[in-house]
């Protein structure tokens, strides 16, 4: 065995701690908790379906590439929660990016600067590939919990003002998914699944 | 919504499903046992680290996409244990041919179409991209297996002859890899994580 396939095996074995790390939203439809590498996968399928609904082409491999990558800081990091009034954002920042060093630093060099390089593109970049990426990473928690009775929103007590505040940006990745929720989210509220109320309690 | 987005989004909500199918192997060093959502996220990522070692160019993206939708039909049909001796062959290509149908029925005609002609070529085909397609879906029970003190091959009592059988196929579509197979199976072999004996009873 060469020492490059030394180190593409060893990312292949560390990566699999990403079905480990469980997300706050659960699947459709269940009170069972999703995990990263099963959410990883979801949004590789809903970017095949949906890439129709870009409003600019997108490169779908790169797109591709960028979603089945962008939650593998969460293995030393954590799962980063939307709504979680406590969280502080510099030093959560800095968490993910002494993980990505670690996790992409164990494959051979141009792959771990292709890694790296994709995965910031996909959290700092705005481009046509990033905008879409990023909305479908942000409509799959918004799916779950309007098949689950408000899920997060509810467990949380977060406002419609706020759920608007932290997808907004799915208007910019796809503005005909965007004008979806724009009619499924009041419904959501006039049935009790998201509050009108006050900010939640921290 | 229009009625082409209602389909779209149906599938995405019904592909959920993919979570639930349990396989016979489990994660990396743990007794946990691996679900087909978490099991087609991991192949994508070994596409993308060792795509090198596929003799012929491939075209990633395709492959990516078969891997994505591959196991879409286990839904309905469930899981297929690589080793089961007691499996139908044509009843369980007749039960997974009718999920295709119904699962990928769920999308627009276009889609439809090109997902029944991914999940085809990838059952059926021989060209670069399937055979290196199908040498990563036999490739990552066998990573997990040798991580788990012979896992499946343990449990079920499969001999040596069997598993190579089983999984010769890596041959055609990585020969680097198959080289590394070949020399781990044997010393798996030799630490009793494989029997040598004789087929497992039925």
């Amino acid at each position: 065995m060469t020492p490059r396939l030394a180190q593409q095996l060893a990312f292949i074995h560390e990566v699999d701690k990403l079905k480990y790390i469980l997300r706050k939203t659960c699947l459709f439809n269940s009170q069972r908790h999703e995990n990263d590498a099963e959410h990883s996968w979801h949004l590789c399928l809903m970017v095949l379906v949906l890439q129709e609904y870009s409003p600019e082409p997108i490169d779908t491999l790169k797109v591709l590439k960028m979603l089945l990558i962008h939650d593998l800081v969460e293995i030393d990091a954590g799962d980063t929660f939307l709504y979680d009034p406590t969280r502080q954002a510099q030093a959560h920042a800095d968490a993910e990016e002494a993980a990505a060093q670690r996790i992409f630093g164990l494959l051979p060099q141009d792959q771990r600067d292709e890694f790296y390089a994709l995965w910031q593109e996909f959290e700092t970049a705005d481009n046509a590939n990033t905008r879409f990426a990023r909305a479908i990473d942000r409509m799959e928690p918004l799916f779950q919990n309007l098949t689950n009775g408000g899920g997060t929103w509810k467990e949380h007590e977060v406002p419609l003002s706020k759920v608007f505040d932290r997808v907004k940006g799915i208007a910019l990745g796809t503005p005909v998914l965007w004008d979806y929720f724009l009619e499924e989210l009041p419904r959501a509220l006039a049935s009790g699944q998201i509050s009108a109320g006050a900010e939640p309690q921290s």
